[in-house]
Parts: structure tokens; C-alpha cells; sequence
């Protein structure tokens, strides 16, 4: 179903050829300063025609908001907004007839619906992913004011160019030792520890670095001028997270990273932390150590783990690499099958990316925001009813002690007011 | 929270060392077979000690079956299940109340609940995963007599040890041409297509290749040895899928999947088809052109897409990889701090594995068959009611013409009675 | 939070003062045909404005598809739609910054949320109920089409005028004798089995009977005259209804019937069947015999159960009673407290009904057939896996004979095409 | 499906003659002391054969906890519990496999899962409500700890014997005068606010009124000597609800109770407050005025709300009704059909009550239980997220004024401890 989230949850509806698109979030605190220009900006972000390396179709993509608000200040009810669809062109996509476009959603949809809509592959367009995004920078909104979040995504790689160390991937070598580098560089680790959008933003590619920037532009602008297409992969940070989010057994913080990351179209893959060149790792050396912090906590050595242990985050860094496949629809003539079995050659003539990574960054943000502003409110219902409960005082030790101890620690930030009812 | 699914649902219960661990599984079709022996199987292929490749902790591990069977058939109530905790050795777990274990769940438990399980990481246990492959079985037995779905895991890699062509990642090249390998080898594309479990269960290693399994057996052995411990992947395969399955947007199949497989303990990373490495592929190569098969249906040429095209199954084999880490107990002494805070050494005394994916392949099954079976459910609701509605005869060819077409075709296997109310 | 049911999934938002209200439809079956004037009726007859007996605020009311559909045709993706609010005057309200109005949502919104809204009680508003008519007559439009089902509610009682033979309730005797008279008499039974939507229509109060309407409209005269208010039941049967619906043992028919109708603002009970005067007849009496039908099928010659029976429908009228509360915002003056806890008096100055049981009746009409699509949609999927399932031939003859018998005779009405995928 | 509830969430399992009944608990707050003897008395004021009005099967109905607790103390993760089922007489039911037995659910179970359990209603069974009255019990221990919660139900009414002055339904009058008497006498107000459930439970009946208690006995007793049953009305109130809870706007606090007490197997009507009765005030009685209470906070002169104005509590006693058929199963002879068609007379041998209410007392505080720890859960989630949100100061008055006023002096009571994470 079109629904995310269990207690800040987001609807969406639209398909890329119809009135609008939009969503319906319920859940977000109410009391928040909220206004279109918390939200627009990552619409923007989001949005094609920003540069010579994204699909032409320009739109104003001004978000509308319905509900919710007052006075710009949330209410606590359901905040519904829409961004008009402007530049409608079904036309373009007409030989799709005859065609389902190879490894886009035309013939699946048309497996699960029985209907065909003119757009062809329904919502399995980018399109659809306004909603997310708007929602994502309402949950961030908060996040940041709250808690003093920071989300930060940026593209590592693109096609075979790869940001330098920052690659999680593992060599298929066959070699018996346990001397593997490490899965990332420590310069690598320091930049999840300072990036910023504006860092991000610098670059066109949204890969902060200028050498590899450099050759990822040539590399789309190739595959561009040879009517094809490219992939690539974007890793995203969350700093300042709240420790103790993610719900045992099956929604483990990082499951639902997982389903977030998956559910944006065009990903292939997921990795959390040392991903998987961290499964090469002997356990003496993937283990986090813990070490005291300065302010009496416990933090980690290492961050193999990336912030999350048994599913649960634990204070550090929260980071994540997510794959995103070559755009499927290309101008370049393709050998396929029409609907009706019979052998032909298709050459799509819509409007479409030659690379979506760049644009994907802030809809990667924007479920990271929406995961994480779920679990904080599933977690703070745990913690405000256990509160009010008498203390233990009659236990043994070895059952609260060391809890009362850390905890005493990692309550002191942030402050939180009394929460009575 | 504990449950997962929406039609097909399960619940489970259960640490380490309390009365019993079990599931309720609630949406069970009414109707067929079921008996303890069908579910046996998989917990005894996951249960441990069954060789000198995993933890010494024997367990029977018999499954109970409480409820919605009568004379062996379903009810199409909710069945609840349990298996007795036989062996609970708390005492051998007493160091960690002072220590928390390095990359276990010990802290970030005590963050989240504020009280200290026994057992350190209360649910965050390989015993937890019981009810899931119970659950699983359950969920098989069903797929497979009503569509003939066959899934089956595979060990692919331990450490730097590769199932030869099967690595779906890439290597870090910044080469910048585009003649990348197929992310697969076709040797690798076959095995998809036939492996068995017998097959695989013939390895200890659960790695179907004599060569390969007998490295991964001196690298666990030699991890073993070493008190530490090692990570590995995990591929499976999903064949005879119905098609139109996956719920566009937030639940597409591969996000369901991928927070299905990361809420298997120790899992760091997901891959779906073409993987991580098929990022690096241009479209022009990665797409998957359609072909007329035999019986009149579309397939594909290649299937780098993994079976699913927006978020939604087209019949082909679904396939993923998935990473888990070295388990993070280890006997090894290792430094690090005490709850508050002093530096010292901490070496766990309790059973553990070397290597945890041998056992993980049928847990990875079971978390396959939930995703599919509830999916399937959801998908049923939607075509049942709409074959309901009158036929819409006078809607513009392009709109419909393909369905009934292609809908007609693959409407013919498998054959379903009629449903109605 | 803002949404209701499980597969077919009603979103909305909108207060009474904000941009628009809306909702988004999510789970209708795709390949139905579908326009704005299959919605609009329902709205219209919900509008105020539409005699002296509701309130002046005149709102066009004309709904807005935004997606969903295309060529008239469901996609199967969810509908987005919105009815602007044309007709704003916040300053109406603007005594209740000073007051809470007695018995409205004033006090409660600000004790729930902290932020007051300009309308006080935010979303209590009967405009929020555009959204699920809206969503009801979508519903219905499937409904129609593939069962047949009728939905027909109407008022039984304004004040103490009550409907003759209408009332499901009982006077508080002592009497012990066993005796009672029948909770319904056979002329209101028959008027379930008969009634239409049009001739509810044809009296102003929506109480098809020509005397008590005629009394009702004079009572709802006194109340606005006396700058007052009363409240009044309202009735509705189902016809049609596919048999096995409901889920046992939370979600009964019944308890969704319930959970729906409560949500509807301003009520105050639920009856469902015989109701609270039911619970005064002896078993003997009120069980309900089972006859055969012409068809073949059972069916009941009485039906105190409202066709349900252990909370699963069995093919007869389902039909409850809904109790509305006389609207809270009245003109007259009031005795009441401040917000500061100060005494005054406060008289409101909005427009309001008198009396709200005739808007209530397409409401109550959508809310039903919200929880009867959800209920189809739910049994579809469970009917249709089990259906996929060998056939179950070695069982004991009393397990499965009456099934097979009872079931073949059931299923012969309505027809359904086959369900493969 | 067999869940109830979104934080607070309990899946029962169980039929009648199965292994056992039980039910995994999943969201209880970590850090409660809890032990069996918590459970155990709620579930014995349940069990059958308790005094000759009651049916004689004996069952101990001891629950065994099987996780989530260690040394006392809830650990937060998810309580499995269980009860056995000692009792099993499939046989005295065979004569069922001829005629579904009138009113009660065989024929629909049949319809709906096409399997016929021995015990023909498969969970419609009494006993399924273990599971809830267990859960209910450890949802009161955390209300009663937390929020001082006193949740005290009992009997109003055994078939036309009513407590006198309890009825909230009203006669079906013609009569036009506004001079209604109010639903309830000042003594029945008066026993809402002091009844407690050593009171209820020093009568047989659960009726606190000595002369009515022994009417309703006689009146017990004369229908189960006629081999017959009877039906009856359950009171239930609610004291020292936090304030603010409900979900507007599909789960307004009293849709959730309606929902939750029709889920009860034989409920046939649930009123609010007021209830029908209260249908037939005038808004200017019906209305409940605003007072100052000693602390400071806004109170309400009378209570026809029932605690709850629109959708929300308001802090004042919650109460409401529900009605219970007579049972189903009597011992008397019943001219019925059987599952051919064919006419004949069933007489059932079963064991049943032939009056349920006095054991429903426990099952309806139970399902209140539910109900607000549920609903408390989610608002503590959005009161803790809205308190670390920076204060908004420069808001119009009209607009927080109040709400800082009126909220510091509710938040007052029950101090809550910081909230941190």
C-alpha cells in the first residue's frame, strides 16, 4: 500500500501524467513552525532540468500546503500538500503501446493492475517520489529542532568511477588471509563525520570531491551523448541520532532502512556500515571496542557497525550506501519483444535522466528522516510510559545497576521537559 | 515491534533463557495439510550443533504446535506454536554484568529498555529466529502446493572465500570503461536455476561447490581456532514466483525482502539481482530485453533485474544476496570498557559460533517464504475483486488491449477455481 | 491517526477553516469504472444547506480526482481528491477564544495537541466527514457492481419522535416476565428488506414515513427556534452482503461496524441486530432458526443476530442503529467556565444544525460500506489461497461434508471468473 | 486478524479444544514489576463453574508466563503467556455435525473458512478470552501504577431486570416535550465515582444492589431450569484517565472502546456517557458545562460526554454500556434446519452459562484496559516529541494563550520524569 511509517506516517497518491501528486502526513508534532520554504527546498534538490546532467522536463514543482497549519504553525492533524503536475506530455510515451520498455515497470504493472495507464509504468515514476521528499523535510524540520539531526547524503559512485575510499564493496578474491583493508578509509570516516549539504551541493554530481566529480560528469555526458544510461551508489550519513531507536525483532533500525532505501525506485542494493566487505572482517577486528566519551558515556572505537547494534542505535554515526541502477529508459534502439510476443526494436523517446544518482540524494535523505522520526516516536512512547512506572529499587545489581549508571549519562542530552498527561 | 506481515502475520515471543521461544502466525489459508513434520526440517537445519562448524549448544529445538490444526488440516485460525528453552546456561553469560560484549546488543538494550536482560541482548539472540523459520516452513508448505514455488539459500562466500562467479559486488577500479564483466558468470545464472537443498545440505558449509567448501571449512576451523570468528553471504533464490506480486510504492517486492533479510540478526548488507555491481552496468546492458516464451508469455533474455521490474515480480527467478557479519562473540580477549566507563579486557566465556551462515541459509528461506506468501495474499485480494467487476469493452485499445492479451496468457497457469462468496 | 481500514485504506485530512479537505482512497480494485458523478450525489446529500432544518453554510462541495484514473477507468494506484473549502469565516468563532464551548472539542483538542486552533476543535468538524463519503462512494460503486449490495440508511428518531415500530431499545422495567414484545415489528422488518435511498430522500427529516417526518421537522423547528439543538438515531441495513465476512475474534463484523460508526462525530451508541432490547429476550426466542432457502443454501426465518453470528456474516440484512447526539454548538446562552476557569456565558455565534441525524445518513451509509469493502477485500484473499490448495478428500466426513455441501451451494451465487496469477 | 491494538498490542491464539489458549503481549513498558498473581485473579473472576449460575466445566485457567519477564521485572520485549486446556470434551459436541446450531457461529465459521472445527464455532468460543483478560491485567498493573487508573465494571441489567435507575435506553415515547428525565439517576452518577470491584464481586450476579442482585439470580436460575438463557447489560467506568487521549478522527477514543467491546463474543449494543437515551436531550441539557476544580483545571458540572468530547477525554469519568445476548447454546429442544437443509430439532448437551454477564465483567474491563494503555502509549509519543520542540513565543494569544494556561495546570498531575533519549 501507498502508507509509510507507523506513527508519523506518509500516504501518497499520483502518477507522472495525472492532476497532481501529493501526500497526507499524519503524526507530526504539533507546535512545530512549519512553512513552504522548510519543504521547498528539497523539492528543488529533487527536481529535474537543474543541470545538463538531468532529464529536461522543468517543472516549478511548488509545493501546496492544505492542511495542518495555522498561523505556520502545525496543529498536530494531518498535513495534506500536492505539487501540480505542469508539463504533462502522454504523448511522448505512445509507441509504448505496443512495447513494455525493458526493465522499467510497463508489463509488471500491467501484470498486477490489468490496466494500462498511459504513463505506462503507473507510479514507478521519479515523480512519485515528491510526496516522500516533502515529507522527509517535515520530519527533518523537527529532527533538527529536537534533537540536532544531521542527514547528509552525497554519491560515491557513478558507473565504475568511484569516490576514492569510499567503496564497501569487496574484491571477488579467492585470497585465504584475514589482512583485508579496512572496508573504508579513515578519510572516509572523518568526511561522514563533517560533510554538509552545502559541501554536497557544490558539485553538480553531488560527489564532494572535485577529481572524481570531474570524471563522473564526464562519464554521464558520455553515456548521455550515446543515448544510454549509468548508475551509481549514494552513502548517507545520520549524526545526532538518538540512541536506543529500532524495534526488535523484525523492525530492526536498519530493516527499516532497508525497506525505506528499497522502496526508492531504480535501488538494487543496501548496505549498513561495513556493509558487505565488512562480512570479510574476522570478529577481532569488525568488533566496535567501547571507550568512555568525555561527557561519561560510552562510545565506540571503530564504527564498523554504523550505529546500530542488534538493531538498536547506539550514539555514533549512522551511515549507509545505497545502489541505484542505470536509468531503463534510454534513447538508443533496444532489441526487445512487443506486447504481443512478437521480436522488434524499441527507441524510447520520453524525457529521462541519463544518471539519477545526483538527484537521488535528497529522496535518500528523505527516508532516512522518515525512518528515524518514526522510531523516535515508537521509542519515546516506551520511554515516557516507563518513566511514570515506581523505580526498581529492590532488584539485583546486576539487573540495573549498570542501566542506572549509563543512563543517568546518556539522559542529560537533550533536555526534555516533563511529559504529563 | 514483533510482528511481520499484513495478511500472513507473525508474532513471536522469546530471549535466550526464558520458559520457550514461539510465534503466533495468524492468516494461515484454511484447508490444508499441516504437521509437525512439515515444519521440523527447517528448524533442525537451523538449529545448532550440527557439526563442528557451529556452537556445542544441543537443543532439540521441537516444535509444539498449540492451535488452527484439527486432524492434521488448517483451520484458517491462528496457530500458535512453541519450543521449549532446554539448555539455559545463564551463568555462563555472568561477565557481561560488567562488561557490554563489543558489537552485541548488551548496550544498546539497556539504552532502549533501561533494564538488563540476563541474557545481555535480550531478543537479539540466534534463538529469537526459531518462530521465523517455523513461521517459514508453515508459509512453504502453502507455496508450494498452490504454486509450485521452490526456495532455496546458499552459502556464497565466508570471509575472503568466494563461491567462484558468484559475487554480485565490484571491485573499487576507477577504470572508466564500460566493458565491466557481468555481474554473474553464466555458470553462477544456471546454479539459480536448478540448486536444491539436498544439494546444498550435502556441504557442511552449505556452499554447493566441493572446492570452495572445503576453503570455507579450514577458514571457519582456522577462525575457530583462533577464538574469533568470521562473516560470510548468503544467496537465494525464489523460483516460480506468481507474477504482479510487490505493493508499488513504499512496499515494493526487494524493500520487503530487504527489511525482511536485515532483520535477521548479524546482517549488514542486501542485494537484489544485479547488486551492487550491476550499478556499474549501462542500461543499454543492464536492461532486460523481452522475449516470446513457449507457452506465449513475455520473459527475459537476461534477468540482471532479479525477477522484480518496479517493485513488482515478472515471473523470473528472484534472486539476493545477503552479507552477515563475523558474530561479535568471540572467546578472543578483547579491550575494551566496563559499563562505567574503566578500561579493561573482556573474553566471553559463552557458546557461540565461528560463523553463523551455514545456519543462516534456512532462516534466510523462512524470511523469503513470509514476504512471498503475504504478498501473495495481497496480490489475491486485488485480482479476485476486480475479476468481479464487469469487463470494460469500450476503452481505447491502448489502454486495455495489451492486457487481455498478455493477462489471458498468463492467466492459464496455475489453474484457481472460482472464488466467490 | 487519519486512516481507516486494511486493503482498502482511507487517508484524510482538513479542518473546517484550512485550504481544502481530501483524502487519498488506497486498495481500490483497478478496471473499474469511475467519475466524479459516481461521488458527487453522496456529497451533495451530505452538504448543509440543503433545507431550513441544517445549516446556511453553503459550500459547493464539488470533489477533485487527482489521480488514480485515467480514461475513467481505476488504475488500482491511489485516488487523490480534495473538495476546496470556498466558504471561510474563522471570525465567527472568534468568543471561543475566551471559551471552550461545553461538550464540543475545544478543550480537549488544546489538552490533546497544545496548539489551539482558529476553529477550536480542529478536525470535530462534519466537514472532515467529505473525505469519507467520498471514499464511501467509491466503495459503493464496487460494491454495487460485483455483489449487488445496497447500503440504505435513514433517521428513526429526532428527539423522542421516534420511527413507529422503529426503536430497538427497551424501556427500564421491572417486569420479569419473559414475554416481551418483539425488538422490531414485522412493518419495520420489511421496510429493511424494501427501503431505497430515493424514497428516504423524499421527506426533508430522511424518516420515510409521512406522520413521523412531519412530526420530526416540527420538533427541529422548535429546537432552531429556541436557539437549540436535539439529536435523533439513524438506521441502516445492508443488503446483499457476501456471506463469511469479519474477522474473529478483534476485528468482527460488528466491532468494525462499531469502530466506524463511533467515529462518526456526535454520536452516542451502537446497536447492532436486535440490539440492547435483544438482551432481554430469552435464547429460546432470540436464537434465530435456520430454514432452507429456495436455492439451497440456509438461511434464518428470524434475524435478531443482524446477519452476523460469532461476527462473521451469514447472507441476511446485516442492520444496526447509530444514536447521534443533539449538535453542541448552540445559540442560546450558556453558563459555563473561561479557559482561566472564570465563570460567564457564552453564546455561540457559527452557524450550526439543529439537528444533524438527516446529514448523518449518507455518512453513516459510506462508514458502512468503508468497513464492508475492507471486510470483502480481507475474506477475497483468504477464499482465493485456499482455493489454490489440493483438495482435502481423506478427512473425516464431519470435518469437511457439510462444507462441501453447504459451500457448493453458496458459491453458486455470485459468479467468478478464475484467479490466477 | 487476531491482533489488537498499534504500541500495546496483543495476538491471541486458541480454539476450544485445542493444546492451549494463550497470547504474546508486545509492547509493554520495560521496568514493571509483574508476576502471575497480577494475572491470575482476573482470569479466575472469568472462569466457568464459579457459583451454580455459571457453567460447571473446571478448568484451573492457570497462566504460565513464558517470556519478557526476568526476576519480576518486564523487560520490555514481548510477554508470551499461555493457559492449557484441561478440560477437553470434543464428544459432547458431535451431535453439531449434523445441524449448525442456531445464532451461534457453526455455519458461519463453515462459510467462512470451508473447514469445520469439532467445536463447529472454532474460536467464537468464551474461552478465546483468556488470552484478552491476561493481557488486559498487565495493561491494568502499568494504569494502575502510573495513573492511579481504576477501571470497575458490572452487571446493569440480567434480561428485563435492570439496576434501577442504570438504564441509559429510553422508551419509545411519542411524546414531544423536552422534560425527558435525565439517562441517569444522581445515585447512579454517584456509584460511577465510588464503586470498586470487592464490591461487585461480593455479589454472585455482579450487580452492587442486594434486592436487584437476588431478582436477577431468580430470574438466572429460572432460565437455566427451562433449559433456556437470558441476556443482560454490563456497565463499565473508567476513573482517572489521562487527559487527552483518542485518535481523531477514525479513532476517537470511544470508536476504539465501541470497536473493542463488540469484539466481545455475544455483545449486542455499546452507549457512551448518555448513550440513546441522551439522544433525546436538547443540546442545552445535554450539554455539559465548563467549572473551575479546586486544583485549577476545567471540569465539567455534569457528565453526558461520558468523559470524552469529540473523540478526546477530557478527564472526567469515563463510562459506558454494553449489551450481551442471551447465549446461544441451550439445552431446550429448537425446531432448525440441518447443513442439507433438511428440517429437524436440535437439543444441545454442551456444557454453557445460561447467563454470561456476571463472567463478562472481567472481559470488559479487560478490553477497556487495552483500550487506554493503548491509546496512552500513542499520545505520550506526540506530548513527549511536542515538549522538545523550542517554545513558540511569538504566536498570536488566541492561539496558545489558553493552551499554556490551562496545560501548565494539567500537566501538574502525574509528575513525569525528564524524558531523554
Amino acid at each position: 500500500m501507498s502508507t509509510f511509517g507507523k506513527l508519523f506516517r506518509v500516504t501518497t497518491y499520483g502518477e507522472s501524467h495525472c492532476a497532481s501528486v501529493g501526500a497526507i502526513i499524519d503524526g507530526c508534532p504539533p507546535g512545530m513552525e512549519l512553512a513552504p520554504s522548510d519543504i521547498q527546498p528539497q523539492l528543488s534538490r529533487r527536481r529535474p532540468g537543474q543541470s545538463n546532467l538531468t532529464t529536461p522536463r522543468d517543472e516549478k514543482d511548488l509545493v501546496q500546503l492544505q492542511s495542518g497549519i495555522e498561523q505556520g504553525v502545525t496543529l498536530g492533524t494531518p498535513i495534506g500538500l500536492l505539487v501540480r503536475n505542469e508539463d504533462q506530455r502522454p504523448k511522448d510515451y505512445s509507441e509504448t503501446d505496443l512495447y513494455p520498455r525493458p526493465s522499467h515497470a510497463d508489463l509488471t504493472y500491467l501484470l498486477k493492475y490489468d490496466v494500462k495507464a498511459s504513463s505506462g509504468g503507473g507510479r514507478a515514476s521519479a515523480r512519485e517520489t515528491i510526496g516522500r521528499v516533502a515529507a522527509g523535510a517535515i520530519a527533518e524540520k523537527y529532527l533538527r529542532q529536537a534533537y540536532g539531526v544531521e542527514i547528509v547524503a552525497f554519491v560515491t559512485s557513478v558507473g565504475k568511477i568511484h569516490l576514492t575510499t569510499s567503496s564497501a564493496t569487496t574484491a571477488s578474491s579467492e585470497a585465504e588471509n584475514d589482512d583485508a583493508e579496512d572496508p573504508l578509509s579513515p578519510e572516509f570516516v572523518k568526511l561522514l563525520s563533517t560533510i554538509t549539504r552545502q559541501q554536497v551541493d557544490s558539485f553538480t554530481t553531488r560527489c564532494p570531491d572535485s577529481e572524481t566529480s570531474e570524471k563522473m560528469t564526464k562519464r554521464i555526458i558520455r553515456a548521455k551523448e550515446a543515448m544510454d544510461s549509468i548508475g551509481g551508489t549514494v552513502t548517507c550519513v545520520i549524526r545526532n541520532s538518538p540512541v536506543g531507536l529500532g524495534e526488535p525483532v523484525f523492525d530492526k533500525f536498519e530493516a527499516m532502512l532497508a525497506h525505506a532505501m528499497l522502496s526508492i525506485p531504480a535501488t538494487k542494493g543496501f548496505e549498513i556500515g561495513s556493509g558487505f566487505k565488512g562480512t570479510e572482517m574476522p570478529g577481532s577486528r569488525h568488533n566496535d571496542p567501547y571507550v568512555a566519551r568525555p561527557n561519561g558515556t560510552l562510545g565506540t572505537s571503530t564504527n564498523w557497525s554504523g550505529g546500530i547494534q542488534g538493531g538498536i542505535t547506539n550514539g555514533e554515526n549512522i551511515y549507509f550506501r545505497v545502489g541505484f541502477k542505470s536509468p531503463a529508459t534510454i534513447s538508443q534502439p533496444q532489441g526487445t519483444a512487443q506486447y504481443d510476443g512478437s521480436s522488434g526494436t524499441l527507441a524510447a523517446r520520453g524525457r529521462h535522466d541519463p544518471c539519477v544518482v545526483p538527484r537521488a540524494v535528497p529522496i535518500v535523505e528523505a527516508m532516512a528522516a522518515l525512518v528515524l522520526m518514526d522510531q523516535i516516536l515508537i521509542q519515546l512512547a516506551r520511554k515516557s510510559a516507563s518513566r511514570l512506572l515506581p523505580s526498581l529499587s529492590h532488584l539485583p545489581p546486576s539487573m540495573v545497576m549498570p542501566s542506572k549508571a549509563v543512563l543517568k549519562k546518556f539522559s542529560e542530552h537533550p533536555e526534555a521537559e516533563e511529559v504529563a498527561m
